[in-house]
């Protein structure tokens, strides 16, 4: 297969005027035109459109786009894609740029398109459950919005990351084992294609079998299909009461245990997260939560009901069972403001492992894994991997959405160490695939999990997808060297 | 665009004669091949395989396939589409057959695939939650088997669906309320495409973001992009305690603002259904319930929990809520037997309808309804369409899933009144289109809502979805002339 003969520099640069004109003739009465706002072509902003720290692999320095643009309306974007499609520009559309695959890497120069001022709440009724945003706001923000109505959206990834992020990578974090991924969230998207078609997938229903699930497919399809720039996404009412609970435990496996049993018994978590004792210790390290931890194999839970009744039933019942499994404490919130810190320790899990890191050596860099296994074998598993990063003598520490079977190695090595720790990571996601799992539970393939991908699901599904990208984006323009190659036959295009 | 030149009768028996030999040489040692079991050409089973009495639209007496085929293996089917790609041969496939849009009306002939001999369950792990299952096998069977684990598969549509049919449809029911449509319960699949490729599109993982979402795709394409021959689907923990509570109500807003309190509240309801007072005087007259109902608008909730403590606690909290929105009675279930006899009230709606119909009338048809609006909008749409039914003199009962928002009004009709029927169901889509919701919550296009897609959607969209058939299915012997028209300028092809 060919490589597209994409534009030349010039080319671009025509486009670009182009698109000056049409910004500016988008500008309200009176509004003067500040080129800053919408079109950059400085170094230091088209290297932070080209990568960030958390990649796992990184932008060569030839790998930055021409352009990055800042459009504010779908219909920008439009145009946008209209021109460039006009003259085969590959443009990469950002967000928060919080992925950690590469997802944004502009491998072919290009357009970044940068959606983070599209940012407005477009429609609202609480009563429906629904929320219509652009693409460009912030999960957190849009969950700030939502704390007075009791409502939240579900989906929780990293910090920064945009709601049409979210969606574009199916994303979900620590709230999808009990109201799924992103991809369960949506109600409907308007798409811009690569040739700056307008698509509205659905209208506004919670429920619909109308036609092909559009929604299913650009969820997920991380900016190589069609550029998110507007979505509605299913709200859930905020439990009426919702603690946390802190739960350590001897061994991964009891810790493993108890959560089967939980399951098995019906109970309702909100949330299942496992921290492993390093990762406490770090969490402890890092003096960011009040309270002390013991450095053990941790459950955090969240239990949540209709009334304190239920909740504090709940929350006896869990405990019972988490000390038929041995557990070697059950703390829980008791109030709200107690809940916020026992979660908190979850939350700072990543940075303490950085900040640990970086404490001994500055240049210390990160690897976050993101495999998931059939539930039953995660124990095994996450014993295995521990085991596998210890050997090698790199420093690791653990978090797993355990419900789902997903979790994150948070691995730390010096630069000289890449290739170790490529290998490392390698084997991890190997054994993933063996035990019938994945390597991405909710990262995404971006650039830098396109082998894993062939190892894990073979040839033939990625020539659907391959057929798809095709009938969708022929000239190949949109966030080119993405999820698949496109010739099956070349390690690099 | 042109209509593909289609096998002549003559090539689609030489392909069925090659067919035939697959069959064969598929054969156990010292099985003998009994045709009947595997292909048919008898005017019965074409008959069979091209119409239901519940479809709102019917076959024309020249929409039957060639042939019936009943393969056993997905190689099988692999090798079927093979020959039917070679020979150009139009592909029905079909399972239980209850759908209700003519989605299996065969309407260029050719082969009829019959999947319900492929019933196996081929890979169950109680503890993954999930489960393999052949795409022939029903819902029901499935849960038959997951009793003894409290496992479930929550996808409850009409009674003889399949697995497959239920995924390839994007089927839902009574318990999406609460976990979601067949999309949301797909961990992988086996399909087969238009050439006989066989794909599978995940492991086992319970969350993945590995590639575009294939499962999203296929599920809901209804036989237009591939044959679904495997399904690994999501499994949910019955609850410990479950019970059933029928709540009546002076008026459908009544009962719905009580639901909409429910919400808000945060009370997990497992499944939230509305029964008019119409549909309740025929629950009533039909007898197959021992209890008498107060024929009022009517919810019934599925109340669930871990333990008896908090059920009673969150059935005291909903029938508080209940009585501040004017309930006139509530009842529940105090054992599991009860709230099987509760439940069953639910649960033969359809069938008292159309026998209430039948006493008066014996050519009496049914029109099943199935539009969803935003949930807040369901109320005022609910009484708006009753009236409108009513005005126009045809009698109708309702059922309404009302926690998404998806309401069926099935309406009867004698032959001679099918315009007016037709009309009046065109009304009742359009009102559900302006206040943004869909044709089809949960039955699908099929063959009858194609044009309802249009209104509903627009062009553009359709467009989007023309173009990924065409992808995967460019000679279109999948499924023909469903979901939406391969000619947008065309009525009939």
């Amino acid at each position: 297969m060919e490589l597209p003969e994409y534009a030349s520099d010039k080319e671009i640069d025509q486009a670009v005027d182009k698109i000056r004109e049409i910004f500016k003739s988008d500008l309200k009465n009176g509004e003067s035109y500040d080129e800053g706002l919408y079109i950059s072509h400085e170094k230091s902003v088209l290297d932070e459109h080209a990568d960030t720290y958390f990649n796992t692999h990184h932008a060569l320095d030839n790998e930055r786009s021409h352009y990055v643009l800042f459009p504010r309306l779908t219909a920008q974007v439009s145009e946008i894609l209209k021109l460039c499609h006009e003259y085969k520009i590959p443009v990469v559309a950002t967000g928060g740029r919080s992925s950690l695959e590469g997802h944004f890497i502009p491998t072919r120069g290009g357009i970044s398109l940068d959606l983070s001022n599209m940012d407005a709440i477009v429609h609202f009724k609480p009563t429906d459950l629904d929320i219509t945003v652009e693409a460009g706001l912030g999960w957190e923000a849009l969950n700030d919005y939502l704390e007075d109505y009791r409502l939240m959206f579900p989906v929780d990834p990293g910090p920064g990351a945009t709601v049409g992020g979210c969606v574009t990578n199916n994303s979900s974090g620590t709230n999808a084992t009990r109201y799924g991924a992103a991809f369960a969230n949506v109600v409907s998207l308007t798409v811009v294609l690569a040739d700056g078609t307008v698509v509205r997938t659905k209208k506004r229903p919670r429920k619909t079998s109308a036609g092909y699930n559009l929604n299913g497919l650009f969820t997920g399809s991380e900016g190589t299909l069609g550029i998110i720039t507007e979505v509605t996404v299913k709200l859930h009412v905020k439990p009426k009461v919702e603690r946390v609970a802190v739960v350590p435990f001897k061994t991964i496996k009891d810790a493993a245990n108890s959560v089967n049993e939980f399951l098995i018994s019906g109970i309702n978590l909100n949330a299942i997260e496992l921290l492993d004792d390093k990762m406490m210790k770090c969490v402890n390290d890092s003096g960011e939560t009040t309270r002390k931890w013991t450095q053990a194999p941790t459950l955090f839970l969240k239990i949540g009901g209709s009334n304190d009744e239920v909740v504090k039933s709940t929350i006896n019942q869990t405990k019972e069972i988490s000390a038929q499994h041995g557990s070697l404490d059950f703390q829980f919130a008791s109030n709200e403001e107690e809940t916020v810190e026992l979660w908190s320790a979850r939350k700072v899990a990543l940075w303490s492992t950085i900040n640990q890191g970086k404490l001994k050596n500055n240049d210390i860099q990160l690897w976050t894994t993101d495999t998931a296994v059939p539930i039953s074998r995660l124990p095994r598993y996450l014993v295995e991997v521990k085991k596998a990063i210890d050997d090698a003598g790199l420093e690791n520490t653990l978090v797993a959405h355990i419900g789902d079977g997903n979790a994150h190695s948070f691995i730390l090595y010096h630069p000289e160490e890449h290739a170790k720790a490529e290998r490392i990571v390698h084997d991890i996601v190997k054994k993933a695939i063996e035990l019938e799992g994945t390597c991405t539970g909710e990262h995404g393939i971006g650039y830098g999990k396109i082998d894993l991908l062939e190892e894990e699901l073979g040839l033939i599904p990625i020539d659907v997808m391959r057929k798809l990208k095709l009938a969708l984006d022929p000239q190949r323009i949109l966030n080119p060297d993405k999820v698949f190659r496109m010739d099956p036959n070349k390690k690099v295009e």
